[in-house]
C-alpha cells in the first residue's frame, strides 16, 4: 500500500489554519490545489489536553495519518504562533512584505520529530504610538493577493469578524492596519448585557424587517456625532421597550449600529488614501453580505469579495519559505 | 410600648429606593430627616420569591416592623415601578415638572392592605425620534434640586453609573436627557471579552500608575476621530500585550477610554446650551472622583458633587403627592 501511494501520491504540503477556537487542515499538491480538507474544534483555547501535549494530540488527530510514511513539509499559521501557542513566532512590524511571512517563519520540532514552520503575526504602530496586532489575517491577505496580484499594488482589504481588520496593501507590502472589536462587542452585548434581555432566544425577524432594522442601525451610526456609540447602544433597549422595533429585529439593529460605526471610522481614516483604491471584502459570505450592504448605505462599493483564502495564503507562504517548489513558475507575482 | 411610641414617634414617611439589584429603605420624620436607614440585596431581579409574593416578602422584611401599628405613608421609586416591577408606574414624557413625579405617582395596595405610592419613570424622545428612558435617576435629580434650588433654573446633571444619565433641568423641569451605557460596557468587557483576559484577578496598579493610565484613556478618547471606539478598545489588549502598560493598569485605561467617550459626546451635545450653566455630578464618591478628573482633562469643571440624594428626592415627591405635610413651609422652591 505504501509503494502504491508512492506512485500516485501528489501530496506536497500539509497546511494548518490554527486559530483560537478552531483548527483546519489542508492536504495540498505542488500547485496548491486542496486534495483534502478537515476541520475541528481544537483551537488553541480548546485543546484536548493542557500544554504541549494538547497541541501534539490535536495535531496528530487532525493530520497524523496524512503524514504517516510521507516526508512532506508542514506549515501552520494563526494563534498557534502566539505567546499562548505551540511555539511563539514573533510579530513582524509593518511595512511587511508578504513573502517575508514565509521566509521569516519559525521552525519547531514536534515530539515525534516532525518539523513545522509557524508563520509570524504582523504588528503596526500608529504615529501616536498605539500598537496593533494581527495573527491569521495576514495569511488570508496573502491568499487574496496570490490569486489577484492586481490588488498587490494598492488596495484596502477589510476582513470582518470577531476582531475586524482593515489593512492597506501597497506594492506587495502590508503598510498599515486597524483592528475593530465589532464582532466581539456584538457577541458580549447580546449574551451578557441588558441589550440582549429583550431579544428572543429563537426566532428571527422576517427578512425585510431584519434588513430594515440593520439599515436603521447603520443610518444611526452615520448620523451620530463623534463618540456617540456608548449612548446610541442604549437605543437597542429603548426601541424594544417602546415597541418601535420588534424584539426579533433588535439584534439586526445592534449589528447595523456596530458595523456602521466600524465603517464610518474606517472610511474616515483612509479617505485621503483611497481615491480609486479598490476596497476588498474578505471573509465568510453571510457576514460579507452585511458589510457590503452597510458600505453601500455609506456610499462605497467593494471591488470584490473573497471567501476563505487561508489555504491559498498558507500555500503561498510555504512557497516563499522554500518548502514547496512550484511545478509551474510565474504563478505568483 | 405602643402608647409610649405614640408620644415620641416622629416617623412621618417610609421611603423605598428599589432598584434592579438593591433595595434601600428610609424611615423619616416630617422634615425629611432620616431617622433610620436599611439596605439589602432584594432588588427586583433578586427577590426572595417569584412574582408578587417576592415583592411582598422583601417589603415586609425591610420595613415591616417600621409600619407595625403605625399609619404612616409609604413611597417607592426606581425599577419597582417598571414593567417587571411590583406595579407599573408609566413613564412621564419630557418636559416633566419635578413635582409631577409625586402628584402623578401610581397607588397600589399590598397583600396586607397597605397603600404604596410608586413614582413614575421619565422618558424623552430626540427630535430624530429615538426614545430614551430613566427610572430612579429622576428621584435623585429631585433630591439634588430640593437642597439646591438655585440649580432648578438651569443646570446639567450628570449621574455616572451602569447607565449614566445626562439630564438638563430648566425652570424646575427635566427638559431632556441622554443615557450612556458606560458602566455596563466596562463591566461586560472586563468580565466577558478578551480585554479582561490580561487583567489580573486581584492586585491594583499603584495609585500614580492607575491615575496616569486613566488619563491616557481619556486622552485617547479625546484625540479619536468620529466613531473610533470600537477600534480604540483593542488598545486595551495591545498595550498589555506589548508591555506598554502594566496589566494591573489596563482596567484604568479602559475606564478612562469609556468615560472619556461619554464626556466628549455629552459635552459636544450640550455645548450650545451650556455657556455658564452649572454642571453637577451626582452619585457615589469614588466614581464621581473619576468623572471629575476626566471633566478636568477635557477642560470642564463641575460646579458641585452630590452623593446619595435619593432619600431627599423621595421625601420631596411625598410632599408633592400630599403624603406628608411640611411642618415648616417654604422649604422647597
Amino acid at each position: 500500500m505504501n509503494s502504491s501511494r508512492d506512485v500516485s501520491d501528489r501530496t506536497a504540503l500539509v497546511a494548518l489554519d490554527w486559530g483560537t477556537s478552531s483548527l483546519r487542515a489542508f492536504r495540498m499538491d505542488a500547485e496548491g490545489t486542496v486534495l483534502e480538507r478537515r476541520s475541528g474544534g481544537h483551537g488553541i483555547q480548546n485543546l484536548p489536553a493542557p500544554g504541549n501535549a494538547g497541541f501534539q494530540q490535536a495535531f496528530d488527530e487532525i493530520c497524523g495519518d496524512w503524514l504517516e510514511d510521507r516526508d512532506v513539509p508542514v506549515i501552520a499559521g494563526g494563534m498557534v504562533g502566539s505567546a499562548q501557542g505551540w511555539k511563539e513566532a514573533p510579530y513582524l512590524a509593518c511595512p511587511v512584505r508578504l513573502e517575508t511571512l514565509g521566509s521569516a517563519a519559525t521552525a519547531m520540532k514536534t515530539e515525534t520529530g516532525r518539523t513545522i514552520l509557524i508563520a509570524p503575526g504582523v504588528s503596526f504602530e500608529t504615529p501616536a504610538g498605539m500598537p496593533d496586532v494581527m495573527r491569521g489575517e495576514e495569511i488570508q491577505i496573502a491568499g487574496v493577493l496570490a490569486d489577484r496580484p492586481e490588488w498587490s499594488r494598492h488596495s484596502l482589504l477589510v476582513l470582518p469578524g470577531t476582531h475586524s481588520k482593515w489593512a492597506e496593501v501597497r506594492n506587495g507590502e502590508i503598510v498599515r492596519f486597524s483592528t475593530y472589536m465589532t464582532g466581539e462587542l456584538y457577541s458580549v452585548l447580546v449574551r451578557h448585557s441588558i441589550l440582549g434581555r429583550l431579544m428572543p432566544q429563537d426566532g428571527k425577524a422576517a427578512p425585510e424587517i431584519a434588513t430594515k432594522a440593520f439599515a436603521d442601525g447603520v443610518a444611526m451610526a452615520r448620523t451620530g456625532s463623534a463618540d456617540d456609540l456608548t449612548h446610541q447602544l442604549f437605543a437597542v433597549r429603548t426601541l424594544g421597550l417602546t415597541g418601535r422595533l420588534p424584539t426579533a429585529a433588535l439584534g439586526d439593529y445592534l449589528s447595523g449600529l456596530l458595523i456602521g460605526h466600524e465603517l464610518v471610522s474606517g472610511l474616515a481614516q483612509i479617505s485621503a488614501a483611497r481615491a480609486g483604491v479598490p476596497l476588498v471584502l474578505v471573509g465568510e459570505n453571510a457576514l460579507c453580505e452585511r458589510y457590503a450592504r452597510a458600505f453601500s448605505d455609506l456610499g462605497s462599493e467593494p471591488a470584490g469579495r473573497i471567501e476563505n483564502p487561508a489555504p491559498r495564503g498558507l500555500f503561498w507562504l510555504a512557497v516563499a519559505a522554500g518548502l514547496v517548489q512550484l511545478e509551474r513558475s510565474g504563478q505568483y507575482v
